[in-house]
């Protein structure tokens, strides 16, 4: 069975992703392997799993002495030099925010495939990540449960689909008028009615950007025009999204709300593997899945990436970066929830944007527009 | 493009599946192209299809004789030298009732392929169908709704699925109480809610013998055990099935209720075409999708189906024919609605079935049922 075991390395794996994904291989030990870890600021979970997991190769934030050093032995490499080291397999990007972005487009360049978690690098340079994992026979695989529904749904369709359809919960606010949005607390934003993620992910599920921004990632993982791809708000979270094809034919991928099962997913295809730890569904009690439009007006986030999506450029690292500044000043409680997308229409509506931009340009355009947030809410840069 | 074009054989033209797949194939001239037309009475439909088509074989019921023969010029043949004519691509049985039986089993002998809409071939002749299709590399595509969902779920799904889930719209009956069952009339029970369909499929539908029925075709076209097939409810015939895999996750087919689609994927596959003529989902105005487990005791045709389905033998033929001859009976209104079920329930209780049947000991089961049946209500031969 040697042969058949692969080697992963998680990047990002102290985050609600990467402790998700080691769940998975706990469950699965005979088929997966941890080669490498990698993680923030979260040393003493770190620890914990390098004491677990074994890994050869480790990268975490902060001090390398000896005596901050998680104990094990293992060789300290950068995020690049993991996720393109020739002993892994498969590479898992559960990082959050642009973080991601640099060991995504080196894991590809490496001709790696990689399993993604992390939306930033296709929405800041969708262009530059497909194009090279294409010319390097890098393969990307989404470990988002919407994205990952799709290509499920697409599993042998020769044809391009007509339609995908993003499933999106609605978040805690589905339903509020914009009155009531403007007095939403930090502490309702989080409670998010069906996931368990992060708290960037949740802040930007209750705002609808993070819809937005999958919608991005869509258009650069299955080829689609923007005006091919629709949200569709639906509560239950039980449909993860659907394709619809040229004959009118509609697939949907369904299960409880549970990441592990697009993690897994990623990680064994084309093969499915069971897992008792994975939920399943129960049609004597589920007995009602409802489905309508989302409401742009009151959530604009939506309206603004996808309009951020089609204008391309720099205008999707300008997005993601204001929107990665805002959502911080509001969990730090600086700014109220509504605020959130008006400091990312006005940093989109004061950028300019560059055409087929470089790595370079798409950095400089983020720090911009991180900076740009800070001025527009007078949150000087020290104090932030 | 000329070397694209299948060439078809429909037999059972006249009927609705017959109509709806011409209809596919009016569409998709460039596509499809009729080679042989059988009908059984309506030589009046089959004339006008001959004119229309200019199919080079036919066959019809009745006199051959000039002066009964419908006008043009082609070959008359038998429904199996249609079936197995070398210049036939793909066989479309759509035929009610036994008469697809002995068509299906020559044309998989001969190596067709051959797009199924009757349930009874496999119901009563499943074993002995799928496994000379088997022998000579004969296959069967479905056109059910539900059986193609299921194909449709499982394009290059490595593994088994865990379990299939039929859905059924549950009728025009959906919700009634046995009481209220001993007292609907025909006209009620021809009057299904979601589906266009030919009026002894419409009564199966009603008594959820249909359904039944689906579950033994689909154990023998995706060679599943029983106990990992079900019915659920589901009242708007949208999701006409699902698929659960062994890490827990589902997929499901959707679009509106339209026979064309299905019957269009069978003559596609692996292709899928554009017909403009076939509806779309509108998810601005489908809000709404419902299940619940079904009613096995105010319906107990689905019960008695899936007993006779595990139990094999010559079991299913005699359910067949019970039910064809019982329904026959209620359409020409000499019994109730309630007495399919229980005519139904006699007939197979006094069966003594034969393991492994050949195929004249399913023939010889299924006349014995349909003489059971009479017998049971008085109704003698003659006056039947």
């Amino acid at each position: 069975m040697d042969d058949i075991i692969k080697q992963l390395a998680v990047l990002g794996s102290t985050g609600s992703i990467g402790q998700q994904t080691l769940d998975v291989v706990r469950a699965l030990p005979h088929r997966f392997r941890i080669i490498g870890l990698a993680a923030g600021k979260n040393i003493a979970l770190l620890s914990k799993q390098i004491s677990e997991f074994k890994p050869k190769f480790v990268y975490y934030q902060g001090k390398k002495t000896q005596s901050h050093r998680p104990e094990g032995e293992y060789e300290l490499l950068s995020l690049e030099g993991i996720a393109c080291h020739p002993q892994v397999d498969m590479v898992v990007i559960a990082t959050s925010g642009k973080a991601g972005l640099n060991p995504t487009l080196a894991a590809v360049q490496a001709g790696k495939t990689v399993a993604l978690a992390n939306k930033e690098s296709l929405v800041m340079a969708g262009e530059i990540i497909t194009k090279e994992a294409k010319r390097n026979s890098g393969q990307i695989l989404p470990i988002d449960s919407e994205h990952s529904a799709i290509w499920q749904c697409l599993r042998d369709e020769i044809q391009e689909p007509v339609q995908i359809i993003l499933t999106a919960s609605g978040g805690p606010f589905h339903g509020y008028s914009l009155a009531q949005l403007e007095e939403v607390t930090l502490k309702q934003a989080l409670s998010h009615p069906s996931w368990q993620m992060g708290r960037k992910v949740t802040i930007d599920s209750a705002t609808l950007m993070n819809k937005g921004l999958e919608i991005i990632e869509a258009r650069w993982l299955f080829n689609m025009p923007f005006d091919n791809i629709r949200a569709l708000i639906h509560p239950q979270s039980i449909v993860h999204s659907m394709v619809e094809f040229v004959d009118g034919s509609v697939k949907a991928q369904l299960s409880y709300p549970d990441m592990r099962l697009p993690i897994q997913y990623a990680l064994s295809y084309p093969e499915r593997l069971a897992n008792p730890q994975l939920p399943r569904l129960n049609w004597s009690t589920l007995k009602n899945l409802t489905f309508e439009p989302p409401d742009l007006d009151t959530f604009p986030c939506l309206k603004l990436t996808i309009e951020a999506g089609k204008r391309g450029g720099t205008y999707p690292a300008v997005l993601c970066a204001a929107d990665e500044a805002a959502v911080e000043l509001f969990l730090s409680q600086r700014i109220k929830f509504t605020d959130i997308a008006r400091l990312v229409a006005q940093v989109l509506e004061q950028h300019q944007s560059i055409a087929h931009p470089t790595l370079e340009e798409i950095m400089a355009a983020d720090s911009w527009a991180r900076r740009k947030v800070l001025d527009l809410t007078g949150a000087n840069a020290w104090n932030y």
